[in-house]
């Protein structure tokens, strides 16, 4: 796209607003002041009990590449207006904070940080809407990956979503992120490339028509490919695609592997156990079918049930724009900012709904695994200078049904962030993408089944140590005190 | 994000299916032979009574970057195992083709050819899958943006989508794609410089925040912002925020123009109308009301029929990943092939599902407009050499329920498909993007308002001309007597 992306940068890619702000902090000199922003989201989407955490390599890529170009400053300076002395400081600024984030494949629950950004106010500012763009479609489609997946089994999924992705990044990067919740293989030729993912893919109805007839197709199709698989609902599945497919396999004989048939239409339970047994009536007993056609975890469950011979599963559609619930709302707050003292001071926003008031203060997330069972007692979120790791008994309790709780001995309490950036520098590398995906089902054997169930999944405890929990308290009241003291004036 | 793109090209955007069966083609030699393929969707999304196409700039630059690097090259073979041979054929490739579609802003329907692909077979294969995908998001985001303006009316709707975009691209083409639809502006300052879209915004929460109060932060925003908007739900909308928002200008007075206020949580409704009285009263009748929090088309209606006192609309989420239906299924079918003898013979793809059954045939497209009522009557496709426009009277014929019929006359038959790639040359000039918001706007008008209202519109006639219909008719007849004539033998 040389032409629109031409001396492009992704540095615009943010709100106005986060360039408005920054302009206010940098004339009122506290652009430099370190300011601590969470990534979490309220709710684990899909009804799921877990989300998968992905998006990091693209951000560290951005990071990476933060900075405003010649042309940036132009358009900013002759079409939205900026003075010059605030674009000189822009035309210099690149990234110089930390990030701590989750790696990807982690399990990841709601109103838990997955990622945290420490840095100069306008910095952290700045990144804000970009991390936001990426880390909430990634970690939303590996979430719903890893729940399709779950349903499959052992069995082969494979992302067929690339033409109805909302846009080309989508395609690339959502199946990508398949791949860490899961997912075997892609249609998607581009993503093979760049990520290393095995593609996988067959013919289209388009074939069979250019040759008018099936056999004719089939036959030209089996000179190439010798691992065959056949589309076989071209005209009619069980009166012509399967007959001709068999037809022109026992031609070829020993020339090819008959490895499949794909049904892309009709009633797939019913079309897969006739063909099941077409196929086996002609001997060819390890020939597999695959199935595609609007498919997502509800629908495979249901041919599952009703007994469907389908061995490979192609998703396409409900994955790649997670259709049942398009976006993941991953919100990045500020929750602490070095005050004109040098010290760091705590903030919150406060909500007229009781779920959005943020958590002050900086903070780190542990995952409790009692060492018995192997199995997570839940996640602990506490202030940066606590260590539970070293603490014999923590109590664990629930953040806003307080009497709901626990007291844990002999666990291990994991950390859940690393080190991305440190001022600024990458100090952590990206491990293989088959690395995140086994990860990632690592992190599942942590959990109880009755949170990782599909169908109304019990909630996994996300608890706020008792220091924590006082903390927000503590700035809710004064927050509540300050509003009053104003309004008396 | 030159590391992973570095001699990146978007030819392998598709599915392996397609380079499978483009190689299929060349080693029986037929990859040359003159394919015809059109691209429709069969059902308009989100219920509407039409859709906005969109897309066609970005697919123009596809095309125009259509061809195979050396590393896409290496990939093939070496990751894939393509052959030498067939590889020496895509390395030269380009697109040679004849491309004509409807432009951006023209008004589409279902199960009419929105763009039509004229080319070597081989050269049409290879290009499906990268066009659905950036015609399908796009048109499917144009489309929702028109039915939320329509919502909206003559007030400005902002596109605030980024943070919940599904990847990168989307939040871009996204917002491109709302501006043909209607939209007015954009936070996204990438698309503003992209695009040259108007870009807004104010502030966030963070700012109020990292001032600790509202009325410390007004006043540092305001010495550069002298267009102040101020975001006024950090901490009370009511108690805190408006209050402090009318004290701070009335302290600033003349030195800035108090635009307005931003509310971005808790009941719309309501609290707008409480603002709008406490801004009156105060003598600040000018100052506008700018509302956003996951609205779309039903909220939108529903708060103006609470006489909510909203003049400003920020639409994120349901409209850049249009929530209620993430995907638009535009499929692209395979309508005429030449043979061996140099003609080009029709072809069809039959279905269980009647609807699903394709229409063969080189088509046109035609709007036939009432010279009258200066009201379209409904689409008309025909055969490529009928000329419509030179009839007195045609009759229109519903495809299905064919009883469903008029006879039309005294109209103009508005031919919807422009010339676009000739012979692989580009042939057109994209308007502006101004251009394309007033053509789509311009195009409702010729619509009866019973196609455009959002809920449970008509159908609008998309019909088959008399010689199409029987052409249609014929094909699946030759094709369910060729399959009966196969298992005959």
């Amino acid at each position: 796209m040389t032409r629109l992306y031409e001396d492009d940068s992704l540095v615009l890619h943010t709100d106005l607003y986060q360039i408005n702000m920054a302009e206010t902090y940098w004339e009122d000199g506290v652009h430099n002041r370190k300011a601590v922003f969470e990534m979490y989201f309220r709710k684990l989407p899909f009804g799921n009990g877990y989300a998968v955490f992905a998006g990091l390599e693209r951000a560290i890529e951005y990071i990476q590449q933060f900075r405003f170009t010649e042309s940036d400053i132009d358009y900013l300076k002759n079409e939205v207006g900026y003075q010059d002395d605030f674009l000189q400081y822009l035309s210099t600024l690149r990234f110089t904070g930390n990030i701590r984030s989750m790696i990807e494949g982690e399990l990841v629950f709601g109103n838990e940080p997955m990622l945290r950004v420490e840095a100069p106010l306008a910095e952290a500012q700045l990144v804000e809407t970009a991390l936001l763009n990426i880390m909430n479609y990634q970690t939303l489609i590996a979430t719903k990956a890893s729940r399709i997946k779950q349903v499959v089994g052992e069995e082969t999924a494979m992302e067929f979503g690339t033409r109805r992705a909302q846009e080309l990044d989508a395609a690339i990067w959502g199946t990508r992120a398949a791949f860490i919740g899961g997912f075997n293989a892609t249609s998607n030729v581009r993503a093979g490339k760049m990520f290393g993912i095995p593609v996988a893919g067959t013919h289209a109805h388009s074939l069979v028509q250019a040759y008018k007839d099936e056999y004719t197709a089939f036959h030209k199709y089996a000179r190439r490919h010798k691992d065959c698989v056949f589309l076989v609902d071209t005209y009619d599945t069980l009166k012509s695609g399967v007959p001709t497919a068999i037809k022109v396999a026992k031609e070829l004989g020993d020339k090819i592997n008959f490895r499949g048939i794909r049904l892309d239409s009709g009633d797939l339970a019913y079309l897969s156990k006739k063909a099941r047994k077409m196929l086996d009536d002609a001997g060819f007993t390890e020939t597999k079918i695959i199935a595609s056609n609007d498919l997502d975890e509800y629908t495979i469950m249901n041919l599952k049930a009703q007994g469907a011979q389908i061995d490979v599963w192609g998703i396409g559609t409900k994955l790649i724009t997670a259709y049942d619930q398009a976006a993941l709302g991953a919100v990045y707050k500020l929750v602490s900012i070095e005050n004109e003292n040098g010290e760091m001071v705590d903030t919150i926003k406060i909500s007229g709904n009781p779920e959005k008031v943020s958590t002050p203060g900086l903070k780190r997330v542990y995952r409790i695994i009692n060492k018995n069972s192997k199995k997570s007692e839940g996640d602990y979120i506490t202030l940066e200078d606590e260590e539970p790791e070293k603490e014999e008994r923590i109590k664990m309790f629930h953040p806003v049904h307080t009497y709901v709780s626990k007291f844990v001995t002999n666990f291990e309490a994991r950390e859940l962030h690393q080190d991305i950036f440190t001022n600024g520098k990458l100090v952590y590398e990206n491990p293989s993408l088959l690395e995140m995906q086994k990860y990632a089902k690592e992190n599942l054997q942590l959990l109880w089944e009755e949170y990782t169930r599909s169908l109304n999944p019990e909630e996994y405890p996300v608890d706020l140590s008792q220091k924590c929990w006082d903390n927000k308290m503590r700035n809710i009241q004064e927050v509540k005190e300050s509003i009053k003291a104003n309004r008396a004036k």
